[in-house]
């Protein structure tokens, strides 16, 4: 898991052996259970997950109560509850292993250590935010602009392993829209 | 408005004279007129903004094809249309002045350039991203999971002075709802 961490590490940016070293102590491993939560409801989330194997699903409940799925964060994928991660605030988002997973984590104060300690890191977390930024206020817009069609045919085309890899329902959470409407929008295209 | 920005940046991060010279020189000022547009459909958001005086606001256009605002920058803030000043790919959201604004702003290459030229503009940027992204997810959440009545009583909390300086028609876009659902909630408060 160290290893697809340092290569992700190193397809970003330039660090020294020693550097690498430093960076690579902060990560911690973690095993989960398929369904287990990282971060429930009313709690911060401070620390960051790097997915080795399974998948991390984060998702928050919309307007008629029912879950929102924002992101699927598979094999060599970072993901966190960045607002929380961010203010320490508790958390709208939830943090739940849709698959049995190995994952390697860094909490809020060593991530920040790093910042000081590794010049270099500034620039990994202002491309981590940037990618951050672009992701979620694209998927937050496609929710709020977007009709169910659309959606599911952006998924397939941009997307289409979360439709193969994924039951229908989380599919369904994926697009917000109900199983009945992902039934219907699928017999159509 | 060099004097404002200059508190601005002072207030954030620690820079020299000469770094701060070279800041500032990279900022051109512009004058608007009421409701003029600084990036409108399809058009790329190449510059980041300063508002000196007066207002501008970001909006995009909703499932029913409603204007949906997802912030307004008053005095003393910056704004952008981030998605596509970081991707360089057209806007989804229009930038407008809602009064008559005297603003500076800064290109793209210019902000980049910035970030290789003086270390600590690094670390404002990254102070940037985390604000932005904290507050952006906070409104697009707020637009997906609350009810109007619930939406009219944060802002009356948290931003009241939307409600008293900016015309029925800006409030009902910045909730996301009608005019008449607006008032509506005004008369049950």
């Amino acid at each position: 898991m160290y290893e697809q961490l340092t290569g992700y590490i190193n397809n970003k940016i330039k660090v020294s052996e020693d550097e690498l070293k430093i960076i690579l102590s902060f990560f911690k491993p973690l095993k989960l259970k398929k369904n287990e939560f990282l971060v429930s409801q009313r709690q911060t989330s401070q620390r960051t997950f790097f997915v080795g194997k399974g998948c991390l699903r984060i998702f928050f409940i919309n307007e008629e109560g029912q879950e929102a799925t924002r992101y699927f964060a598979f094999e060599n994928l970072f993901a966190t509850a960045l607002v929380s991660f961010i203010t320490g605030e508790t958390s709208d988002e939830f943090i739940q292993a849709v698959e049995a997973s190995e994952i390697l984590y860094i909490t809020h104060d060593d991530f920040y250590l790093l910042l000081e300690k590794v010049p270099q890191w500034e620039k990994f977390y202002r491309y981590y935010l940037e990618n951050a930024y672009v992701n979620n206020t694209k998927r937050l817009m496609s929710f709020l602009t977007k009709d169910a069609a659309e959606k599911y045919r952006e998924l397939l085309s941009e997307s289409p392993f979360i439709v193969k890899r994924l039951p229908n329902k989380m599919v369904a959470s994926y697009l917000n829209i109900s199983q009945e409407t992902l039934s219907r929008v699928k017999s159509r295209i």
